[in-house]
């Protein structure tokens, strides 16, 4: 998900918040050499996500601390349901209990709500449910890793990573084919070529110019179906079919009966509420 | 809300997120040399938050872009209200759109959301409605900027910053009174005391060791009612009373029609959803 | 005191300013698989602090360092009295030396004139000798604890973590009544409003404003003795009585006696000598 | 003293301490829009230090504040003398001024400390007097400045700027010969080699072996003169000796007198009082 | 190339290795308030690379520094050609000089390298040069970017940009098939899949797979020539042919003529010399 | 070498340029449970450097990672041969792989060109082959250590560690005495002052201002012949002699004849390839 050490990095980053002047109730009244043992619970149904996140919070300030993940990510848990354990001194527990459970909560958060979307999907469909860079600040990474494990896929990582040419750098290169053949001469040839496109026209302009991703901006479902039909009529290869913007639940299942290659869908990780997870803790 | 060099610490690890390798598309297609401008418009109604955030993202990214900011934060806009203008380098522009909406909408989320909690309250109330530690990591002052911008008010910034006894605590400490003395004793003289209690017995306990603040945990609202009048009969200075967890718009006028001080309430920070800004670039 | 990795991160910086070039002399002189062990003595009398320090220095140069404490933090020793045992490879103890005694000769610096100013107060004294924000650049965090190790109570963290209205602030809010609303309506409800006071005027002021905690600011004993009269003589609730500036130890015995509640003195932190610590090392 | 990336990072880390949770009191109290002045007033005589440290501060928090120096680094200044002005705005200039200060006057406690030392040497001396390695953590950059502008010289920057053998590495590398040609053959050509002599028979080793600068550890008055006399009836290039260890204010006199060249002292950092410095400020 | 907040942490990290402990030589000898200019001159013939870069490492040390750019970068420059002006306080001038000209004479190298590779293909000709990710610890970003300035291309940026499958991919994931299935699966859409095969027998199988994109993995020449024969030879859309491994300038040729359209080589990275280049000052 | 600290915050850096984004390949097609061992083999002749940094990259991606050193640094081994293996998380070792060998080869690089220029010198000689600060940027300390490694010296490790006076602070301090004056006033004396020439006269006036480093600039051999028999006809301590800029293998021999004490070489480090490693892995 991360590496090691970046983790460590964002998870130090994160405790420095809250941490930074001590923790006046804790040190105040629990002896540092006690022991204490806690339960992650689910307090609503959710996906659970972030265990390893979790576990290394407590880690970090007790490296001595035991870990038993009773549930792998990924799996759909009812109300009451044990997630993981955790064994360590009382006051590392306390004082890690909100910055672990506001990871897991938020992971868990953005894998139960895409898992919903996936779920929305027909049966047997091929269509990816994709997020997209609209992530929590600071978050990136494990939000990607909650879409994975919410059962969909990640878009490109971030702007170094693949061309994605919208309105604006359309206009800026100066049209459709012009923008497709900058981009390919400067991006690395293992980034596909991805364009927006606004109608049918420019679905046209698009495919002359051999973009290997078009997504389709704000297109009316006729206009998605013909823009499917147009490209399934296309001898050799042909590019993916990507809609975004206003994707909601019900809208879901028609994309993909339509035959749309990818949805992608900012509110997976920008409007996910948290999971309910508790720990309860036992001294 | 955040000194401006940790504010743009902050910034700049968010940027690290979507530009350490570039922006292939924009290098790609768009003139080093272009100039743009810009308007962030609310595409739903909205409390606007985070004009100083948005700003200093494209500062960051060109040091001589220029911002107007037509509406100031805390205010309630329609849709197709312009909030921000930006114009500076058209790279800088493109390259950092998304991390500046993705930081407005989230700051705009929670202001709106929190006013509605706080509007939720009956006119003239003098009840608080607060936030809690459960903020998205690593964002914590720009959260609790937007529950203030929002209309609501702060709950302590952090573990060192004020002294709330739990459940746990208590149980460390053995027991309410026990647990209030250690940490009188360790706390700094500004700190009040917060002591959280499960039924009326335990609210008696608080009472005598002097608690500053009374957490009431899961009180019906008969039990809310009888706090309220155990307190007020108090002869001399009496403890704030605070309800927190399973805080509910509907429930908010009961509780502060009731004579609660403060109701805390997690979801103004970890379930709100992004507020929806655009921004419109003109090449 | 500091959770480990916020501990940690403090040390790596101060060995980067000491070791970023290496030690010429260690890596020429000492083998590198050689074995060593150091006993950390009491030069002088001191009030022990920071054990958990300088272990932590020699565990990050040497992870498989072993260490010995033989005197609790707050102990006050006689001159010769080994503190702590330390054995680990010679290099990391030669190259972590000098960092290690920085850092504990400072803190049992710290505690040891702390302790001085706590035992100047009456016997059964309930007055407080408090920190303020007048701590070393960078070492705010250690120099609290040792504070609290000497025996004395810590100030605010910090500007966020309480209210502490000075004279400007009153200038600037226009009056006391008006700064103490102002702040009472922005602050969390956890933190005690503290407002400083220059005469007994102003003291009537900030107790009709209702101030939790009253610093009276370079008033003469006689005014010291009549504003404790006053605040004793009120109904209800009364808030503290602090004060501030000019601190010497003599003042001590008299300002507790006087009724004061809290008595802080920059002098614990921004000029307490060195405590006497060498390290003896046998290769 | 430091270069401007490299000063303003240090300032950052230490305004996190302070500013981290924002502040309260300056918030509240205090209109963004209104600008503030503040002098910066010797409350005791003392030799001025940091007026750049100072200044940066408050640009740091307010980029377009303005300073003014009125007294240069090094200057003995009298009780009244104003330092420095700064003005911008109000909120800024209170919430920088603890951390501006701390900084200002532990610079100028150190220079004020150096000063004493170095004027204690016989007029017309070369004696130098030195720093050590023993600074506060995480300020050595600045310390060692400032014992320049108190007249006195910096030791070695760092373990990896220079070699200094001490006891332990002559004992590990087994013999003062042998820890000399092993770090002569180790250390860069630019660095001396300096040796630390427990004894008249050692400093004759010392001698044997070419040591570039050779320190009198714990050495009677009779024996420094011994030593001077032995190092000056040498035949050309002779090392320099240097003295450190329980130096205090009337020996100085008498070790340069004596013939020492270098008297290194840990007191002038590591227990140098904060010089007085106050902000008046005007709002 | 690098955002500016992001180049400019890279400097900062860069001049903490020269400068942390200060400039002795510049500090004794400049006036502070001395100002210079300097040239940067081409001393060998030369792909400029990095006027950017040279001038930020002069504004982080001197923010009121002018820079002039006589050259811009990609340019093929004769010795004596000045590149850069660059005028402002002496002292930074002389402290950032080494810095500035070991950051600009190695991206120059690697520009320099990578320009005599391009002019190793056949007239015409449509093969890419791409580097790889063996790119100097730290200096990725600049590097690629010098890769683009001398006329190659860039591969994928880091192992989270693009899918590349090597033969312990292969291993793991139980053969050539399987590999690319599960690549596919995982990685977001917009990553072409890239797999690498060392025999034609396993080309077929990545055929099969449908690989975006075939590295040819120490294929004899006629191997290469079977391999792009089969591949023109595919009705429909057909994959990139790649060859890395034992790059040198003359099979550049052979390899472009035969039809791959990928050459990748580490030697520009990880083996280019330094441009040799000087910063001539006048005081 | 480095602090252990120090070495992994350097290695933390650098997996984050390739690993922020995750490892896309492998997580697709590697178990996370599956182990793997790597052999790291000489694929042409070198001399090795950089087992520990190696090591350390596994090290921080598996924490239980077992690593074996089969050479020691220094050795100079032929084709073939296994110089370290690993076996740990095979997931740790793909990811790790390209970074560990990047360090690796890097610091090989720079210890095999080393060792040719050392073995350039004439049998029995006591010149020193020493370093310069064109290291690359970011890499310093690894690749002072690579150049002992290899059998050469360090010079100056920083700017502050030493001084060194080149023609333009001549020029800025007025003159040759001049600038000798003010850099042995301000630097410690654990500095030796070195200072560069440019003719028999020049070398006269450093002399005369008793310089302790005195290097020769682009002197003929003639010249340097002549500088050498001057500088040895003095009674007393002599300077060291250097000689840098344009040093090539072939001169080494007749510069060190000729008796200068010290022959530094920028090119060990701006332009060493890297050297060829491989890491062979079984799963």
């Amino acid at each position: 998900m991360l590496a090691p050490p970046l983790l460590d990095a964002l998870i130090d980053r994160i405790l420095d918040e809250d941490l930074a002047g001590g923790d006046l109730t804790t040190e105040a009244c629990v002896d540092p050499s006690a022991e204490a043992s806690g339960e992650a619970v689910a307090r609503k149904p959710l996906v659970v996500c972030g265990g390893a996140v979790f576990r290394r919070v407590f880690e970090r300030l007790d490296p001595a601390a035991r870990f038993e993940s009773l549930v792998a990510d990924g799996a759909l848990v009812e109300v009451g349901v044990v997630l993981w354990r955790v064994r360590g001194r009382a006051q590392a527990l306390l004082s890690g209990e909100r910055t672990a459970l506001n990871l897991a909560q938020r992971m868990s958060g953005v894998a139960t709500l895409t898992r919903r979307y996936v779920e929305a999907l027909p049966s047997g469909s091929t269509t990816r449910i994709a997020d997209t860079r609209k992530t929590t600040p600071g978050m990136r990474a494990l939000e990607r890793y909650a879409v994975r494990v919410g059962g969909a896929h990640n878009h490109r990582d971030s702007l170094g990573s693949a061309v994605m040419i919208k309105d604006n750098h359309i206009t800026a290169a100066g049209g459709i084919t012009r923008a497709i053949e900058r981009a390919r001469a400067r991006a690395p040839h293992t980034s596909r070529i991805e364009v927006e496109v606004a109608s049918l026209v420019e679905l046209e302009e698009a495919l002359s110019a051999r973009a290997d991703i078009i997504m389709l901006d704000n297109f009316t479902l006729a206009d998605v179906h013909a823009a499917v039909a147009r490209v399934r009529a296309l001898a050799g290869a042909r590019p993916l079919l990507e809609v975004s913007g206003g994707i909601t639940l019900p809208r879901i299942a028609e994309l993909a009966t339509a035959g749309i290659d990818v949805i992608s869908c900012g509110a997976l990780t920008h409007s996910a509420p948290a999971a309910d997870i508790a720990l309860d803790l036992s001294l």
